[in-house]
């Protein structure tokens, strides 16, 4: 199964893929639109000229193309996510069943298609609520033993619930937006530019169809409520942090900034590809509460990979999680309350076992005491000028399916006014 | 200055006040209203046939009246919402400068007033980001004490910083709406109804004219920001949020439901009557850090009180905070956190020193241990059917400046499917 459009080798963006976002350029408002190979398809014009003409089984309300943001999109039910993206396979690929859509429309080309490079990719939902879960073990244990030692590292509730909280809605901005080292208070009568400045590895969940409040959602339910998958890079201010979090938890040392990228993959890629994997194995003899319960492979096996100024930091893998966004849903509405289509999910820092494989600073130098090497450089904390970019991509060739990249760079802080 | 519309004796909505809501009816869509006495007056039909005719300040784009939300209103500067009030009072006031307007026009009086209890209070804006904060100290303190004992009841960094977290926006209901009993996981396999269900007496403020990612707002500033403030009960789950908290903060515990009051009461009411006044002094021998400070009478001095099933159970003041909203927002934004049009911050529970003055049961109780008499009955936590209502106003008479109330009744728990 090949494509008429042409697919670099190691593109995320195969056939088997077709994730979903929204772009914009300059004479273009922003609009749905999906990624193959090294260009994309504007869905709202490929709708305006009567691309869906031959998917006869669904019948689509035209708002939901025009629309600046993905939510009218991912409100839809699964079914008719999977159903339009199985309706672009195959009007992308050659000698495939609706030729005239597409492949021999030279025309209908011409307006739809654009080079990666030519355009601007905006965020591809309005969120309305984040939350920040905390599901990595590896690297909750690696920070509990930092801040308690390895007798009292993991929480007691740790293996019994995902814990998470609620992070900030207004900061989250998408790849390729600049970050300002924060100021900040770090301890009592210390005040100033954030010393500590770190990035978390994240995998984040978006909402499609939203739930009611008064309504607990099973595992099996909220599979069907998620829209898709993006990178996350969960900018950290750790002095402030530490300061700052108890009793209730992280507040300005982390809702500065948190970037996602641009491309939304949905689960059914993830399934047909065959990325589903099991995650963590707990450790707790408690077995685990009924409503958190679920089997089988629910953690993406996706490659994960941190580069800083284009040396790897870090390479690990999605499936070192204890929970799944599943389970991640169950537990964040089991006393009752409401998702939206658009909430956005966060993993937590996602690090593997070895040295080379940790998600965040903090971790990889022990609170900072042991700098690690990156492209030959010893560091510690993120210095001004540096850019983070975060990568994450399942399988490889025809079958690979990827987020492209979630980016970052550190601008200096602003002067005092 | 009177009305020529009814005020009765202790109303909340004098010609002193002016609170901005939306309200709809069975053939009104939700649109912009203020309460008079006993009446509202719909701002968008008003505005529709004319009635800012002789307003000739100010030039507001007519979709602002038009809104389903406060929203776009909201987002006018401080001066436009304050020349509009003015209108709007000298419109109400008997004899008036312009009679033509409302107090002779029975047709338009006719379109326009409603009694309040023909219709159906809607939530006042639409909610990005909801913060709650934490600044009652006397509160805070007699936690602490409950968890800690008095040496370490307060945390270090209590008094140095507005201690805050993110809360969840989609679970915010508005006054009247039920809340059901949540279940959820108290301890190592234990799950089920929460057995411990409390309410937290709040003021909250909402925002107006947002901030910018990446740069902070000064307390001079925040106070421009300010669109008004609202009535609002936090509740809470005590015993799932005892065993959730650690590390993180509160999170299902609280996030099945936050009532608040549906009038929006403007800084300017406050100012105007004199109702502004200093908040706690701090203990801390180590100055506030600069960009914290802020002199003069910045909290609200609102005799607030809360009843269940018609009995009182707690009276006190919210000057009991130790930092004023503007301190709530320039912390908030200090590390670059951006701030939107109807975000919502919460003060944290209000309690005064005495016995009768505590703003949750929690504290009334001392977590339980001492039930506490309210009309003559017994009670320690929540029970299904009780029906609690908030209540706040400042000054009396024709002065009086108040917010209604904010009530809501407990369901009991959904049977488990
Ligand atoms: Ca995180
Ligand atoms: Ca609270
Ligand atoms: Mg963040
Ligand atoms: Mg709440
Ligand atoms: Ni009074």
């Amino acid at each position: 199964m090949t494509s008429f459009l042409p697919i670099p080798a190691n593109s995320d963006f195969t056939l088997s893929n077709i994730p979903f976002g929204i772009f914009r350029t300059s004479s273009l408002s922003p609009r749905i639109c999906i990624a193959i190979g090294s260009h994309l398809l504007d869905i709202r014009t490929f709708h305006e000229n009567s691309g869906f003409r031959s998917l006869h089984q669904l019948q689509v309300d035209s708002t939901v193309f025009s629309a600046p943001t993905l939510n009218p999109f991912a409100a839809l039910p699964q079914l008719s996510h999977n159903l339009i993206r199985a309706y672009l396979i195959s009007v992308l690929t050659t000698g495939g069943p609706f030729p005239d859509i597409l492949e021999n429309n030279a025309e209908l080309q011409m307006k739809c298609l654009h080079k990666l490079e030519d355009v601007t990719m905006c965020l591809p939902m309005e969120i309305g609520d984040y939350t920040d879960f905390y599901a990595g073990r590896v690297h909750a244990y690696n920070v509990g033993c930092l801040f308690r030692g390895p007798e009292n590292a993991l929480q007691k509730n740790y293996e019994q619930l995902p814990v998470g909280y609620h992070g900030r809605a207004s900061s989250i901005v998408i790849s390729g937006t600049n970050v300002r080292r924060p100021r900040g208070q770090t301890g009592e009568g210390v005040f100033g530019e954030c010393q500590r400045l770190d990035i978390e590895l994240e995998m984040a969940a978006l909402i499609g169809r939203g739930s009611s409040l008064g309504d607990p959602v099973s595992t099996e339910k909220a599979r069907e409520m998620v829209f898709g998958y993006v990178l996350m890079n969960d900018w950290s201010a750790r002095d402030v942090q530490a300061w700052e979090y108890i009793p209730l938890g992280p507040f300005t040392a982390k809702n500065f900034a948190t970037t996602i990228s641009p491309w939304v993959v949905l689960p059914i890629a993830l399934e047909e590809g065959g990325y589903m994997v099991q995650g963590l194995e707990r450790w707790s003899k408690t077995p685990v509460q009924p409503y958190l319960q679920e089997g089988g492979a629910n953690m993406i096996g996706v490659d994960l990979e941190v580069r800083i100024n284009g040396e790897t930091m870090t390479k690990t893998n999605g499936k070192n999680l204890l929970w799944s966004f599943n389970q991640m849903i169950a537990h964040h509405t089991v006393t009752g309350c409401n998702m939206r289509t658009g909430d956005l999910l966060g993993s937590g820092t996602i690090s593997g076992e070895g040295e080379g494989e940790r998600g965040c600073l903090l971790e990889a130098t022990s609170g900072g005491k042991n700098p690690v090497k990156i492209g030959g450089e010893e560091r510690t904390w993120l210095k001004d000028g540096d850019e983070v970019v975060i990568m994450g991509h399942c399988g490889e060739g025809e079958k690979r399916v990827g987020w492209g990249e979630c980016r970052g760079k550190i601008l200096p802080a602003k002067p005092l006014q």
